[in-house]
């Protein structure tokens, strides 16, 4: 399971002045727990900056490499800030994290995906001006951006699909039409990744993090391979080993009892 | 969702020596609590006394139906001590746990099954003198028992498919061979139930209630619409509920906003 820890997200209560003030060893902190938590990825966001986020997110490329090695999730819908992001960029493979179907977003893209050899998210959405109904109509936007992608020679194995998790709180079956996205999109496309985050999943319903941690495992039993989430959350990291042994894909569920032994699992 | 309350079985400390004594109190305290909490059938398990067991579960149908209306689920491996336990039954359409391929087991249990309109347990095992190994002979053993039993006039919506679940300590692969079962069984046979308990597949592995915990969402998300366990463990029917509405069958999440209402939710 690849694991995208999301904290250093402009759009968070602390991060957001943090960033403001370029308080180094804030962030440095927000990157280091994530890391020593088991993050594959470290996220970093400030889309909320608008015109001032090339600047920040070049900012915190160079911030959070000085402390952390994990490869960075470089997460803009701008890709003027991804470029600025990746100019100062150096920690092995990054994520870029998303290009859709939406106008020119893919194609603005592919240069910087091919210069960087990089793992590209590839966000269900843009054909039509609406977000996805149905399994559907997600899968056809998978379709498309996978076509896109491979023809410009990003290979199947560097593409994480997010379905785009929309609230059951709309819709009920909103939640169901993610997972049979995953596992349609994962059996159509062999060797492809999924990823999505989970919290819009629980936009507006009561105890979110009920809804939040057993979305997490249904995502997992249809195949999902990629999360988006707060690797402190200890349950959510728990979830994810005891799930990965529950599927079979932990053998002699050795990082399970690992686990277990460095005291990371709880109930 | 279908739950079976399992508290009131002899196997478990304080509840052999409940029924020793004939404390009725006790035994119908553990009914009410069960009833209370939500489940659809109280199991009564007194299998641990072989040569008593007819007449101990006589008297824990009576115990038990003394205080609550809700079905029975008589368990055990001993057509006469369920033939026992009939004779006083009056709360309903029984749940008859189980029949299997094991020798003469469906034969002995089907004029009982045939008499009460029950409904049954069907336990995939009893072809071969092992335990089933992979998803395919749960299926291979489900098969033959649902022909077994449909041919003798039992509605195919009165049986309820156990896969037999076991520890992944044993054989990671254990965890999803059930899964796959439950699915090829739902989706083969359509109008059937899938049931089965949770605690074995922990069996031998620390932190055992997360991995249960876990492994009846990842059964729900294959088709399970049935399960065997504590309705008193608050985070396993909270895990119920939520997976319920993230499957998309709980309409408006009622259920879920209702159960939060009352409090009945946790973490």
């Amino acid at each position: 399971m690849v694991i995208v820890g999301e904290r250093i997200n402009a759009s968070r209560k602390n991060i957001r002045p943090a960033i403001e003030r370029r308080d180094a060893a804030f962030i440095q902190a927000e990157a280091k727990k994530q890391a020593a938590a088991g993050a594959d990825y470290v996220d970093v966001n400030c889309g909320v900056f608008l015109d001032r986020e090339p600047e920040y997110l070049a900012w915190l490329v160079q911030t959070v490499q000085e402390v952390v090695d994990t490869p960075l999730c470089l997460d803009s819908p701008n890709p003027a800030a991804i470029a600025a992001g990746l100019k100062h960029y150096r920690n092995g493979i990054p994520l870029i994290n998303s290009v859709s179907n939406e106008g020119t977003r893919a194609q603005d893209l592919i240069p910087l995906i091919q210069d960087y050899n990089a793992n590209v998210v590839a966000l269900c959405m843009g054909l039509t001006g609406a977000m996805p109904k149905d399994a559907a109509d997600r899968v056809t936007e998978a379709r498309a951006l996978i076509e896109t992608l491979t023809t410009a020679g990003v290979p199947l194995g560097n593409i994480y699909v997010d379905p785009v998790v929309c609230p059951i709180g709309n819709d009920v079956r909103n939640g169901l039409a993610v997972l049979e996205a995953i596992r349609e999109i994962m059996a159509t496309f062999p060797g492809v990744h999924t990823i999505c985050g989970l919290t819009n999943v629980s936009h507006g319903m009561p105890l979110r993090k009920l809804l939040n941690q057993n979305f997490l495992v249904l995502c997992m039993a249809a195949g999902l391979d990629g999360v988006i989430l707060d690797p402190l959350d200890q349950r959510l990291m728990s979830n994810v080993l005891a799930a990965e042994a529950l599927l079979g894909r932990d053998d002699f569920c050795l990082n399970y009892i690992r686990a277990h032994r460095a005291e990371r699992l709880v109930l």
